[in-house]
């Protein structure tokens, strides 16, 4: 059955594609064929690769978002500055394709001036979180980029990106650290007193680092401490540079749930109950409103 | 002509090796076999392979610091404990060798219980720092794990270690911000402008970070500037945490030239005017003063 249309989630690392019909979901498919490891003529034939089975007689509209709209991906969506709504009417940007069975739209993705700020793909996942309910007041999107966005009556006023999930890869898998991280488990109890510590001392996170090197070496801390230590400081370091971003307001958390639960709790600390919601539910139904913004013109 | 005695200075990454006569240094050598690539019975083949032209029939002993002194090198040298002199006579460690034209001892390294931190090799370089006139007060050792010591009558009462070079190293080469960081140059007025903006607000330090991509991206932000700028934020946080050890103090920096400018630079711009010394030089004087205590036992 030829789907009503199809969405695309096309980031860094991963190709994630949906066949969507008048009842929703009928079919999905995902590759690692991420915008990271293609050269620009080889986008339309990875898409093909994941969506060919589903393609009929008819032409198939193709909703995408994320790192595909990228100067480096398949064709630069050119970001729109907040403030303004995460997805609007006539703002896709159509995309030529050799294939005459799809039409192509790439969702842009949002700059903020200043301070300096961008983002790709979580604009949909922004309107997509509203779509499901999300209620004016914060969005967090917890990741390797962490986002922060203000929104008030329906459009994202501003934002703010951190490193956090990219420093503790780089740090638990690359650095000196590396060598007293591998393992299973996660100590709950020291991520609270890391969390706290960098929240309530930020100015001393670059002093804290290295101790868990030197506490593995002659005080045999466990690997589930240390990590968990190290995810409680980089994040609590987060929210010490967020605080205007959540405290006293309505948070609404979207992300894959592992991540989503370890912000909930560190909120939770804070005395803030965070909504959460899943990425993927809110990408794919940012995409659907993309979908609808862009035939209702 | 044999040497009275040879130096190994013999990190992670290198081996630097010096032929020691009456009037100092006869010849020296170095290679990349360093304590990381090395497995426990290929550190004396890599030793030999540097100073075997120097021997000849006699005995000829080798005084070595750094990580060769670690679990994971030739022979552990079990740390000492703070407070205590950087090296002490009957303190090296005597490791077994299979050539009999050499005996080898390493130089332990220090730890300290609480706060937890280890050295080895640094404590080499604060005695010969000693050794060449640095006072009282404290010694700073910048690099790919800069440590803060804090000495007074001759020992080292506490220290501290930050991972600033390893983390600039790891966001410039290999985190996103790598995109934004390739070229030469370095903007010295973006190194001040970040640096004093870590040292008064260091709490922002994690939303710093990724507007340097997002520069980058919307407003062509320099490849000089935006490593100035990493390399300020994060030398400003670390002298943010750090700041019991420079306040109002006689601070000695022992480093290789160029990181040790820029740590007088940043300390300049706090009013404070530091010694600097070359990391090289101190490791020698360090290794002649082991090499005394031992031979004065």
């Amino acid at each position: 059955m030829t789907p009503d249309w199809i969405a695309v989630d096309w980031g860094t690392s991963n190709l994630r594609v949906w066949a969507m019909g008048p009842d929703g979901i009928q079919d999905q498919a995902q590759s690692e064929d991420g915008m990271g490891r293609l050269a620009r003529d080889q986008f339309e034939p990875a898409l093909l690769a994941l969506i060919a089975p589903w393609l009929g007689a008819g032409v198939v509209p193709v909703m995408a978002c994320g790192m595909v709209g990228s100067r480096q991906g398949w064709h630069e969506a050119p970001y729109r500055a907040v403030p303004c709504a995460p997805l609007d009417a006539g703002e896709g940007v159509s995309v030529p394709v050799q294939d005459r069975r799809i039409t192509l739209r790439i969702a842009p993705g949002l700059k903020q001036v200043s301070p300096a700020d961008v983002m790709r793909g979580e604009e949909t996942q922004i309107a997509g979180a509203m779509a499901l309910g999300a209620q004016d007041g914060v969005i967090c999107l917890p990741g390797t980029h962490s986002k922060w966005a203000q929104i008030s009556a329906g459009e994202v006023v501003s934002f703010q990106t951190f490193m956090t999930g990219e420093m503790f890869a780089l740090m638990s898998e690359q650095s000196v650290l590396r060598h007293g991280m591998a393992g299973d488990g996660f100590d709950e109890a020291a991520f609270d007193t890391a969390l706290s510590d960098a929240l309530s001392r930020p100015e001393k996170i670059a002093a804290r680092l290295f101790a868990l090197r030197a506490e593995g070496l002659i005080a045999g801390l466990p690997a589930c401490t240390a990590r968990a230590r190290l995810s409680g400081l980089l994040i609590g370091i987060e929210l010490a540079a967020a605080r205007p971003y959540w405290l006293g307001q309505a948070v609404t958390l979207v992300g894959a749930p592992a991540i989503s639960a370890l912000y909930a709790r560190a909120l939770a600390a804070q005395g803030l109950t965070a909504q959460v919601m899943r990425a993927t539910d809110c990408t794919l139904a940012g995409l659907t409103q993309a979908m609808r913004l862009e035939t209702s013109q």
